[in-house]
């Protein structure tokens, strides 16, 4: 959009949201057609948020005030105790940065730290646009699908030996469960890379925003191995279903004030705080209770139904896919039907979500989003378009220790077994 | 904060909010040892948001889903028809962008848009760190109390004669009602700088905040002169009492999608959108009614009385300063005794407002806060230390056609007067 007779700061140029966008765009021309549309693409919880948190919003609907940039005291010190019951991890309230969004905080921790960055990929899309936004130095490192999309220590080590400056200030940039991937590490993979990352000196900024979506709630933070670099990233986005409230939070390490306070600092001179109310509501649900823990497991069983299912499909139709340890997505990998594929043109990515969208109404992001080689036949799907309040209202009918029932699936996620069969015989037709 | 051994930004070392925290942090330790504090630091709105917002607040309290990065299309529409009825200017919903706070807006502006900013001063504290954490050119033009505190359409001709480079990309900023200084531009001051800006074809950011708290409602916009060139900023914190809400509108000229295209990619990069049952609530306030108009009436008759008063017991004290037009700020010149203060040891803003402080228990900002020179003696007073609820509540059972009793002062703001009658003692002490 931007003409070239106006005057746009280079690193900003060219930043859209151009797969996403071309996906939606074709999605809605399509369905203006009448045709139907399997929505797999945008990754957002099919989950109402919990009650308790939506009553809290209600009852703090009139506090204005301006909060402190750095957060409420009250939220700050929720989120410690979060991090320390559910992460096995000390933190104090005084380390944690509330911001309107994890993405948001990320951002400023690019703006404020000056060194590089490192991606192991897939990865999710808005790291690599925000260090492009910041001028920033993006060091990507490919995983590979045998090691479950997982970068591991040797990889990391010889990345870094190569790159012949042992102490260049760099953040390495780990998400688990994985987004685009459902995946995680296994404790000793974190121990391996927290080794290497304590040789270098790496900061690691940990993503676990959907630390409380592990199928299992066995989700192991780096930060137990790691504690004195590690940023751990969470928010209300996806365990508590309100991703469009907008709030993140990132808990730092106790030595950490030097990156802390110029944060806050920019926070105050950009988003200033996040919204009062949203901050309230938010004490409440990282302060938890049973409520809340019994929300989660009805939360996690279902993904884990709907997930397994899923890639038991894919599976049987020959895709390569692994099993979801956590989060709603998959990342199917096509590349057993490249030749097949190439029959019909479709040589990267971006072909193969377009092609397929337009043949079986499946709406998938292509791999090349996730900084994947555009020519690999990699996607995401996220397995979320499903009514989430109903599918949680029947599940809170089943005893939490009793496994769903086969009919679950047709009965309530119909629209993701019908798009995953389609997907199925598109391949093979 | 940051130490010497760490990695940081070199345009982010050394912001902070200093003169406030400053002045916050003495503010505490003399209430701790029992003093009074009036405390006139800080530009909050002291009234409560509207009730029929904070109602609908909590009738979207459940909502939960993102909301396009450049807002909720119905608060776009509302917005363009909100600057429609109360600007006389013709927006459209599609050339309004929604960011969490103007000021999140105005620092994206700075990050996407490439070229110099103009400030006049005194202004606001946050447009120059902003331009200092991107690495942009920030050009200032002093301002004088002879031209209560205004830049004049010759002054910016003679600073844009002087630069050489005719069409050289630039913003200026604008801000009226002005922070910190509570006075605005006639009709015939914004014509003539629409000129000088048409020559040039310079862009104006034309912050009008307070534009709904001009205290006689006669707010006017420079976009209805330049409409071809000026983005208008408004937003929820001021004229409707949710700062904390955090929500902030831009509504660009119709040309301008090469700026907003970018800025919204740039918002769904760093903070998405903002937060979706704020949104809901905003489409209430900007689409306005009755009621909503009636707190405004009541709010500007309010503020018209304490801030003319406050003028008037500055201005009988032999301070300078001029009475009032909208929002709640004056900015006093304490010039005419330069030589008292020389006798007390004080020889800039920074130390007129700590002396004052632990003298008076006053707490005002410096002037060096708005960019004006260290060793001028001016200083921002927020006339906001009242109970705004309070007040409301008692003004409207005043007919609206009637001016406020002599009382109120005394009566719903006795914090107020009582600061600047002890600051008309000091400077004579």
């Amino acid at each position: 959009m931007p003409n070239k007779h106006f005057s746009i700061n280079l690193n900003i140029r060219g930043i859209t949201q151009s797969p996403t966008i071309a996906i939606n765009d074709l999605s809605k021309s399509l369905e203006e057609n009448g045709k139907t549309i399997y929505r797999m693409g945008l990754g957002q919880s099919p989950f109402p948020v919990p009650g308790p948190v939506v009553e809290t919003l209600k009852n703090y609907a009139q506090e204005k005030e301006y909060l402190p940039s750095k957060g409420l005291p009250a939220l700050r010190d929720a989120v410690a105790k979060f991090h320390g019951m559910k992460d096995n991890v000390d933190v104090r309230g005084n380390n944690v940065l509330i911001g309107p969004g994890s993405k948001e905080l990320m951002f400023l921790l690019q703006l404020v730290f000056y060194g590089d960055i490192i991606l192991p990929t897939p990865c999710w899309v808005s790291y690599a646009p925000q260090s492009k936004m910041i001028g920033r130095n993006i060091r990507y490192i490919q995983t590979l699908f045998e090691n479950k999309w997982r970068i591991t220590a040797e990889q990391l080590e010889q990345f870094l030996i190569n790159e012949n400056d042992k102490y260049k200030p760099r953040l390495l940039i780990l998400n688990y469960p994985g987004n685009p991937d459902g995946g995680t590490y296994s404790s000793d993979e974190l121990k391996q890379i927290s080794k290497i990352a304590e040789e270098y000196e790496l900061i690691i900024l940990s993503d676990e925003i959907y630390g409380q979506l592990h199928h299992q709630g066995k989700h192991i933070s780096i930060a137990q191995f790691y504690p004195q670099r590690t940023i751990i990233s969470s928010g209300l986005s996806k365990w508590c279903g309100a991703g469009g409230w907008r709030l993140g939070t990132f808990a730092f390490p106790k030595s950490f004030d030097w990156l802390l306070e110029p944060m806050a600092s920019a926070a105050s001179e950009t988003y200033t705080s996040v919204s009062t109310p949203i901050q309230y509501a938010a004490v409440r649900a990282f302060n938890g209770d049973l409520m809340i823990e019994r929300y989660l497991w009805h939360v996690r069983r279902i993904l884990s139904f709907i997930g397994n299912k899923s890639a038991g499909i894919l599976s049987d139709a020959g895709i390569k896919v692994h099993l979801p340890v956590g989060a709603f997505y998959l990342f199917p990998d096509f590349s057993l039907f490249s030749e097949s594929m190439a029959n019909r043109g479709i040589t990267n990515s971006n072909q193969l979500c377009e092609r397929l969208l337009e043949d079986t109404g499946v709406a998938l992001l292509p791999g090349s989003a996730f900084q994947r080689p555009n020519e690999e036949f990699t996607a995401r799907l996220a397995y979320v378009n499903f009514d989430g309040a109903k599918a949680l209202a029947y599940s809170e009918t089943i005893p939490i220790s009793e496994a769903l029932p086969e009919d679950f699936g047709t009965t309530f996620c119909a629209g993701v077994f019908e798009g995953l069969n389609k997907m199925a015989e598109w391949v093979h037709s």
